[in-house]
């Protein structure tokens, strides 16, 4: 048996020789060059292009601009649709956009035979616009929309805003002796920066449009290049090599249906559309900066009573992804601690900013920045509850059924994983010690906690498909329709599969492309939810496959296949471990039989209808120069409880790469803006401060593992988790270290001067 | 219903725009270039190489001598394997070889970084042999082997003899009055030539060797792969793109064993083997040279009593299909005629000549040739016995079932077709015409039947595996394993699936290509086999589609499946055409159901166990320039019973073909071979004289369509048998008009002209 053990990725060689092949070594010289031209205004709408120039640069092939495109507005998020019109994603953009919306909207595009033609071209372009004041702040757009709002179909800007009530807020907060606190939280806008880029290229064959992409979502994009260009749906193909990470930005439709509209206006031919790195900071998609009033009552005695969140989210310029992700962080900052009265209230709004979108956690990170920064500014306020009681009083426990979503906590190692943490870092030794503190350097712990859904069921469709064929050789190959992203889904399928069918490791060979032609459906990478519902369709796929082999097996044998089973790639008596045939047998009677020759093949979809949470918690020790305004990480320590933990070994790479992430966010990253133009400063990954393996502290990571009652093996979401709770263990750390109650990330040095200036640490 | 209809080829326009990716066209500039060193004599080994200069060439990366390879002697030929070991295919060669067989083997390659290096480095190695003397006659092989056998597992170099008897012939010849009739006739060594030459690309990934090439097989080029390397058959992948022709050559494992262990050999890269044409004619394979001793004994009436066949093969220096083909033959002049005592004998025998292997009709041209002209012969002798009255006497029947096989005439329109042909070509008038002439230039009609099995059923295994995929949009997916190779097959898969189920042509989408990693298992292109084999997979794999269809239908619509049905893409309920729901509607609910999504595919095996035969004649008009010796065709026509025609514009388009083919086999076309050394003279298009468009003349295509009821749509064999009768129906129209029997081909100028002067026309 192979889940649970320590197993090495199953495209590590492939990857580390190079032979690996992602979407650009797909390409030949001989693809049509596309280059797009981006808007030099962040609001307003172009009047007309001169193309005169630009069409005589030699080598141009077509000009196409936003006056030549389909009058179709389409979603690109890639969100399982649904056939319910007010649950279906905001179509609010076209292929190119004559309503320019920010600074690098997408309004004309050249396709050329080479680079140079194409970059040329692009810009002897003319643009005459009609200019439009630009709101770049959220609350700002929102209160005050003006005359032209950002879309017409929503005149105040606002795409949705939401609420929910738990128990009676207005009558809770009447009670005696409660103790009021308030905060207000902001966190930046950053992205996902996946090394490569925004890339795709499309052509036409078969009477298809084919776009081979990097992407995290196949069968989406097939499904949003159909809705995009107004053609049939099994008219579009979809192909998906190996990818150079997501982390949620290839979790929409970025440059496949303009990709796709394009080799459409070149007869076919094979067009490339590969966005530069600063393209795909600004013309992509990013983490939501978000900001929460919150103010909370609690007792003395360390309960809540009541408390509020109101939740703001800047959108950016196109709908994407919109409300589900201000929604989700303000569901978590209800599910985290379901104790008293709660009221949520979350707007999503359109600014002239770049459009923000999925990023792993999706949305998660920003209230855990927020709840757990604000749980500490109550703790400082009960004298006799402390950070780590205060969260056991109030967090959520087993059995515990959301009242929005109905998702129950089928399985909890929360305690466990803050025992875990607590002694491993030293938690009460520590904070006596780091008690009154004085000096340039002083130390601090903090801490942080978060609960994750595991897939997006109840609030969206759960869908999964699996394929299995046996080979002559016994061997099987596996297709999903779940993308392997960097992640080490193909591994873990491939462990899942050999455990259920009775084979070892080796005897599994998963196809880690997509190709929406021939794979089975599948909704894509995004959630954390491969592992809990692509898992349960590659178990279900395992046995359905597991039960024709026996049935096989039985004919060869004439004996009834009830009594066989699989051990070790062999057909046995139930029971016992008496080899009857090998698989290769097996294998080689089916395809070559002369009596009962037998495709062995199997295909089973899970239809999923449950969800589960994860659980984790961040400790870190740091120290701060104050002076230099400087944060030293010396430990940090995650515990998480994902259950059953299918591969130690690729579970830690998960783990570390989400730490590190997380820690990006606390500390450095963010996306600058030209506050007049509204044009990206730092759209490179010099001027973008990203971590690298010099700025990463040794990364220590525990697992605490229930096995769930609702995972397919045992398991739950634990994907995008570790990145959720280092912001606020960091902020935390620091305010233990300070005094200092930091309420907006990063905590860069630049940052931290003006807090520890504000409060007398510099003079 | 689109069964039976004139449809437009589903990869017309692809093909046509140039869009469509053939082999080469897959490749890129960076894969490594291999070029094979062949050998420059016909039989001995090589006793050393010296490869000093070669390795100096700059851009050599790696030389591979016969020294080198795995010690594994493999089969190439496209059968499905037999787990018997005497049905298992002739294992006689390696990846390269030491021991010598014919002018051309291959016994090193060159793996450089580009063409020329490659070239230069080839013509660069030195290689000192022991030749043995080389033995080009097939009879003088069997005869006189020699001391060193051609092969040491045959030392007398033949493959195998093998011999049936139907009654007793040694009996039968003793009837009083019988006329005994015999004739010894000859065919040559022919090319498929196909345009695409010999063309395969590999390459490791994901810890398989995959191999992109053009076959007709990718499903056992998959085992053969295997086998030859020594390695696992789950660890290889292999690609089918578009191809360009294969008429048999490609029902053969060419340039792939030896490419896929030239990319084992650095390291998994990129490396190319594309044959060229030269390299394509002599070191890949060709139609069998045979030779057959035919004796009869006739009847007054008309009726055989007796006949025997004495058949010779000559296979060349390898194995690939051996015997199967001559085989194949001599139970055909059982078949076609099953009257009286039979005895049949045939031998195919090792030769230092390139190998032959499968072409076109496998065998059946040779003894279509050979019968067709022996019983022209025989009716010669008859005076009152016309060749169309002899045949309707003797020919097979409707119930047949032959002695051999059991293989069964489940329907025949051959007594139609030859009807239809008599009149059309106006056979009786013209044999009256064309009595008693005399000058330079005479008329002549002639004809020749046949019957063809479809697949290869008993023989060997016949399986075919479908898959389907229904779309959102409500259209489908139609996987096969079974290969479009140029004949039409995905064309006429559509038809057939969308018929099945209630779809229009429109809404199935074929895949064209093949991969061995997700294709369903299927044995090919080869044997007229996938009409009926496949396409009873098909209809098989369609029918179960449509019952999940309906099942989910009914689930949406809460009734029972089997009140609905199918009808233009609508779900109607059944004997009604009241639509309850669109196809696009259920497609849509099946993907995106919040309650019950279930991604509707379906995959199907057949095993096939039965096996039919078409029938056809071909009547020709000619006039001879006797003192020319030339030929030209006044009128042609083929009237072919394959049962129903599943599109006829197609199925006219194979006939065309078939016919020119065949009649470049009746008139100009062969192998020639240096006498002394054994290498091939005219190994190119120019020198090798194919049909062209200004050779061919008009041809007349008829079909008779009695429905098969062992076929899935009642249809039969068609690929090959267009080619069988062309070149009898010259040979005897020759006959007619000149009263020369000319009993071996091709009938070119050259053979006429002897010809001619031996019987006294040409002084």
């Amino acid at each position: 048996m192979v889940v649970g053990k320590r197993i090495n990725r199953v495209d590590a060689v492939t990857k580390v020789k190079g032979t690996a092949k992602y979407t650009e070594d797909l390409l030949d010289d001989k693809t049509l060059v596309a280059k797009v031209l981006h808007s030099t205004i962040a609001n307003g709408r172009v009047i007309s292009f001169d193309l005169e120039e630009a069409k005589a640069v030699d080598g141009v092939v077509k000009i196409i601009t936003s006056f030549d495109v389909p009058d179709i507005q389409y979603p690109t998020a890639g969100h399982p649709w649904s056939t319910e019109k007010s649950h279906q994603d905001v179509c609010d953009r076209k292929l190119l956009n004559t309503r320019v919306r920010f600074y690098g909207d997408e309004i004309a595009c050249v396709i050329a035979d080479n680079e140079i033609a194409a970059g040329q071209a692009v810009a002897k372009i003319k643009v005459e616009y009609e200019e439009y004041p630009a709101i770049f702040d959220m609350e700002e757009a929102a209160n005050n929309p003006g005359e032209i709002p950002i879309h017409e179909e929503r005149p105040n800007n606002v795409i949705v805003k939401s609420s929910y009530d738990v128990g009676d807020y207005d009558e809770a907060i009447k009670e005696k002796g409660l103790i009021k606190v308030e905060g207000v939280y902001e966190t930046q806008k950053v992205q996902q920066c996946h090394i490569e880029n925004a890339t795709s290229f499309a052509y036409e064959e078969a009477g298809k449009v084919v776009v081979v992409s990097s992407t995290q979502i196949p069968h989406i994009v097939r499904r949003v290049c159909s809705q995009a260009l107004g053609i049939d749906m099994g008219l579009v193909r979809i192909i998906k090599p190996y990818i150079g990470g997501g982390f949620g930005n290839k979790q929409d439709a970025l440059t496949e249906p303009l990709n796709a509209f394009l080799t459409m206006q070149v007869g076919g031919r094979p067009v490339k559309l590969l966005y530069t790195r600063e393209e795909t900071f600004f013309g992509t998609r990013s983490r939501h900066a978000m900001k929460f009033y919150i103010t909370s009552y609690v007792r003395p005695n360390g309960t809540f009573a009541a408390r509020k969140i109101v939740g703001f989210s800047d959108n950016g310029a196109y709908g994407s992804h919109a409300h589900a992700l201000v929604a989700n962080a303000v569901n978590a900052f209800r599910m985290m601690y379901p104790v008293g009265a709660i009221r949520g209230v979350a707007s999503t709004i359109y600014t002239n900013n770049p459009t923000a979108g999925a990023m792993r956690a999706y949305g998660i990170p920003q209230i855990g920045f927020a709840l757990e920064a604000h749980v500490e500014d109550i703790v400082a306020k009960l004298p006799n509850i402390d950070s780590i009681k205060f969260r056991l009083i109030n967090m959520m426990q087993l059995g515990y059924v959301d009242p929005g979503t109905s998702i129950t906590c089928h399985s909890t190692g929360l305690e466990e994983c803050i025992a875990r943490g607590r002694k491993s870092i030293g938690w009460d030794e520590k904070i006596e010690k780091y008690k009154n503190q004085t000096g340039d350097i002083r130390h601090g712990v903090g801490m942080g906690i978060f609960c994750y859904k595991t897939g997006v069921y109840p609030i969206a469709l759960e869908t999964s498909a699996a394929r299995m064929i046996l080979n002559q050789d016994g061997s099987i190959q596996l297709q999903v329709g779940a993308t392997e992203i960097g992640q080490g889904a193909d591994t873990v399928f491939t462990q899942m599969a050999a455990d259920t069918l009775g084979f070892t490791f080796d005897k599994v060979h998963i196809i880690s492309n997509q190709d929406t032609d021939v794979t089975p459906y599948d909704t894509g990478a995004y959630a954390s939810r491969q592992t809990y519902v692509t898992g349960m369709a590659v178990k279900k796929t395992a046995e359905s496959l597991k039960s024709k082999i026996c049935a096989y097996a039985g004919w060869m044998l004439n004996k009834d296949s009830s009594d066989l089973d699989i051990i070790d790639n062999n057909i046995v008596r139930v029971g016992t471990e008496d080899v009857l045939l090998t698989m290769n047998e097996v294998g080689m009677e089916s395809c070559y039989s002369r009596q009962n020759s037998n495709h062995l093949a199997a295909e089973e979809t899970h239809h999923c209808t449950d969800n589960t949470y994860s659980f984790g918690v961040c400790f870190m020790d740091i120290e701060v120069d104050i002076p230099l305004s400087n944060i030293k990480i010396n430990r940090v320590l995650n515990v998480h409880d994902s259950g059953t933990i299918i591969n130690p070994q690729t579970a830690e790479g998960q783990v570390h790469g989400g730490m590190s992430m997380g820690l990006g966010y606390g500390l450095f990253e963010q996306m600058l803006f030209d506050p007049k133009t509204g044009r990206m400063l730092n759209d490179n990954l010099l001027d973008y401060k990203l971590m690298t393996a010099l700025d990463t502290p040794d990364l220590e990571v525990d697992f605490v593992e229930p096995v769930d009652p609702s995972g397919p093996y045992g398991n739950k979401s634990l994907g995008e988790p570790p990145v959720i709770p280092m912001a606020p263990a960091l902020r935390n750390a620091v305010l233990n270290a300070t005094g200092v109650a930091v309420n907006s990330i990063p905590l860069n040095p630049d940052k931290l001067f003006h807090e520890f200036s504000a409060a007398g640490l510099i003079k």
